[in-house]
């Protein structure tokens, strides 16, 4: 006798998480994973208090489900989704619907979406953060897929979601691999966060000389005003951590990042679909560069380190760099959503970019204050062509605008590298620039290789080549 | 009677061009053309003179070469490379060749060469760069592909390949696909360099306010020193050019940058391979910026344009500018090279890095004196680690850092944007910092996603995880 509202196949930390929060909140799960002796754990560990239905087959988790069949797959990304959904397929019925959970690579669920469609299962892809906390006690989650699926599960997902002034961090984000692709570009905007997180603190303790405490209190301060966010909160925490002989733990910790490569796919998917995303893309290059930290070594022993000592005014150069921060970060996220903007035209999604920014507002890495300006922004004017072009981001970045320019020539002038807040500058100061140095470089290319070239005085759409060696016969 | 020596197919241009260099040196070359009225206009036009035989058929073509027979594909690259390939494989015999020298992506030679050979066929990739000219009076080529075909064609191509010095601009790259990606990479430079000029142009018309004489007379002056190469030379060519009224041509040349996507492929391998290829990126990211035309002239009438007007000294900045341009460019190549001593370890390929600076220096759009500080760099140390770590290169940069840093500061000072130069710089000070802020950014995946980190204490490979919330919960 069908008694439970969904399935959940993977019972790794996150899947675990996921099903004890829904429990919470009274729906009932059926859960399912291939080492039986991991379900035995987790019902006689964690899930002891909920109403969870152990299965030691598909078949049997199938029938604990009432229908339409809803399952939900925490499985790693990548081949086992395909290995699950192959498995599972042949329990299903029309109308059953398959939701993957996963940290999928969107063109994977367009492709499995297209598959299960063919059976004649409803397929949904849900983007979720928030990690292993979030998981458990509210994530936010960017659903996708068939929309005659969303209706079914709408409920418990809103349930189960972070909720920010009393509405879930949980809408219907589009069709087909929506859901998973605005997860890659949070992922994306994540990274830009860290880096410039790490350039403030980089250019705070190498160039300014400033102490953990120092760096502390700094950073708690920034996160009561407009850089309020879980990524400035958790900042001041880790500064303030000590190792067992009270030396800063962060001193400790080598400088040599690591990913999984959700950056990566935001920056090749903003070369393929011709975005300017440049800050992201610095962002994961920094990672790169960190890794090579021997290489790093050899050389700064070689060429040696910075280029000159910092002799100003402590409490003007930290105001400029909180400046500077705050502008950056809305380059970021500008071309963030430049990116999402570009993708809904090539993929037929109708974003509500509105809707997105109060997804992320809670629940997530990236949450904060910020995003409901964002929000408010979309809201205003859903058919805003940049978030620079609204008013309140623009008034904010002309406001923090010079600070932004001190800092980063002083970045350069005591030799910190700040690549992220550079080349958010270097962007701004494109995106408003009327006339680019592109007349020269497409001249280049004429004469080189006769690519021809569209005038300002002609209509766009008239190509021109002009003989430009000619003068060297004559 | 077989008589050819090679036969072309496709008598585009390029094609064209090629035949007629080939014949110029004596080679007899059989051509075909999937139309056959331009092979006859071929031969009736430009190919009168030359020993040059014209095929209306496959077979024809086939008949006509001395064996093994060479047969080099000049088509349109993507699928018109695989049906030319398909239809000829089955005139051909075990031991002939085929080459394809078109602007292919190198992925698509490796699929082709694993094909090919399944029939007993030898393949070669060539990456063939000079454009038209290059093509009929000697072009960069950069083979790869099936090493025991090599030497059957060395001599025709080292023959009708640039020379410089007595030296021809083509020798072995490596197998598979290494002449298509060092070509890509070739292309990715070409992207880096163009990028670099213009915004030198910029700073000077715009930040300056120089006339188009002043600046023609600079890149004049330029090009008898360090930053001699063929794209300075022709921008000195380009800025000299008028429109019939007088008015300098380029102020009637659109700011809007076209592509083909050759700088695009070689930042996504840059991602994918985990190397900082920053300035090429940037170069790429500038042309997407560019040709947001319409919402730059809204942004621009919105938020203003530029930041301060210049007051400064013309000589001074002008000999900076110089310097920043020199030192950006030794960081582009010193990436450029970074990347293919990763593509090298990735494909097993064995690049000799001095050869492929010999190879560049003449024929192809990037050639350069440059190129010769490079070669020389890479024969004194073959197994040099990077560019930057060369004595040469080292004094050059240390030498342009001070004009390099007050470039990109004067650059934000007058809010004129140069994403490639100061996206070189913030390389260079991230190169050379034994120290990187990646230790907060580890601190940070550690915080939210339990993802560990590697101390500065303990042996590399050993992962730590800290309770960074702990003290909450007490």
């Amino acid at each position: 006798m069908p008694q439970a509202d969904i399935g959940l196949i993977g019972l790794a930390v996150m899947g675990q998480n996921l099903v004890l929060n829904m429990s919470d909140h009274g729906f009932r799960v059926a859960v399912y994973n291939r080492t039986a002796s991991r379900t035995d754990q987790f019902l006689n560990g964690l899930a002891q208090v909920g109403d969870i239905i152990p299965a030691y087959s598909l078949d049997e988790l199938v029938d604990q489900l009432s229908r339409p069949r809803k399952v939900m797959l925490m499985v790693k990304a990548g081949e086992p989704v395909d290995r699950v959904i192959a498995q599972l397929l042949p329990h299903l019925e029309p109308g059953d619907i398959i939701i993957d959970g996963g940290n999928t690579h969107f063109p994977d669920t367009e492709r499995r979406m297209l598959e299960v469609t063919g059976h004649g299962v409803r397929f949904l892809g849900l983007g979720v953060s928030g990690g292993e906390e979030g998981a458990r006690y509210g994530p936010s989650i960017m659903p996708g897929g068939d929309p005659s699926a969303w209706p079914e599960v709408q409920e418990l997902f809103q349930t189960i979601a972070a909720h920010v002034d009393g509405e879930p961090c949980c809408r219907w984000v589009g069709e087909n691999g929506a859901g998973h692709y605005v997860k890659m570009v949070h992922n994306g905007i994540e990274y830009g966060d860290m880096q410039l997180i790490c350039e403030a603190y980089h250019l705070m303790q190498a160039g300014f000389g400033l102490s953990v405490d120092e760096m502390q209190e700094i950073f708690t301060q920034w996160n009561q005003g407009v850089l309020n966010s879980y990524l400035i909160e958790i900042t001041a925490d880790i500064l303030s951590m000590r190792d067992t002989d009270d030396i800063p733990l962060l001193d400790r910790i080598l400088d040599s990042a690591a990913q999984k490569g959700t950056g990566k796919w935001t920056g090749i998917n903003a070369l393929e679909l011709g975005v300017p995303l440049t800050l992201i893309n610095e962002a994961v290059f920094s990672r790169y560069l960190s890794a090579r930290k021997d290489e790093r070594m050899r050389a700064a022993q070689r060429i040696g380190e910075h280029a000159a000592d910092f002799k100003g005014e402590r409490v003007q150069v930290i105001r400029d760099l909180h400046d500077a921060l705050y502008a950056s970060k809305i380059i970021s996220y500008a071309q963030g959503f430049m990116l999402m903007m570009e993708a809904a035209k090539n993929h037929s999604w109708k974003l509500n970019y509105g809707d997105i920014a109060l997804i992320w507002r809670g629940g997530c890495i990236i949450r904060s204050r910020f995003l409901n300006n964002i929000n408010e922004a979309y809201q205003q004017n859903p058919e805003l062509e940049n978030l620079l072009l609204d008013d309140f981001f623009l008034q904010a970045i002309q406001g923090a605008e010079a600070g932004w320019r001190r800092t980063v020539m002083l970045g350069i002038e005591l030799g910190i590298p700040m690549p992220a807040f550079s080349s958010a500058l270097a962007f701004f100061d494109g995106y408003r620039c009327s006339r680019l140095p592109a007349n020269l470089l497409q001249a280049q290319r004429d004469y080189f290789g006769a690519h021809t070239y569209e005038r300002t005085d002609r209509p766009r759409g008239e190509f021109f080549h002009t003989d430009w060696t000619h003068k060297d016969e004559t």
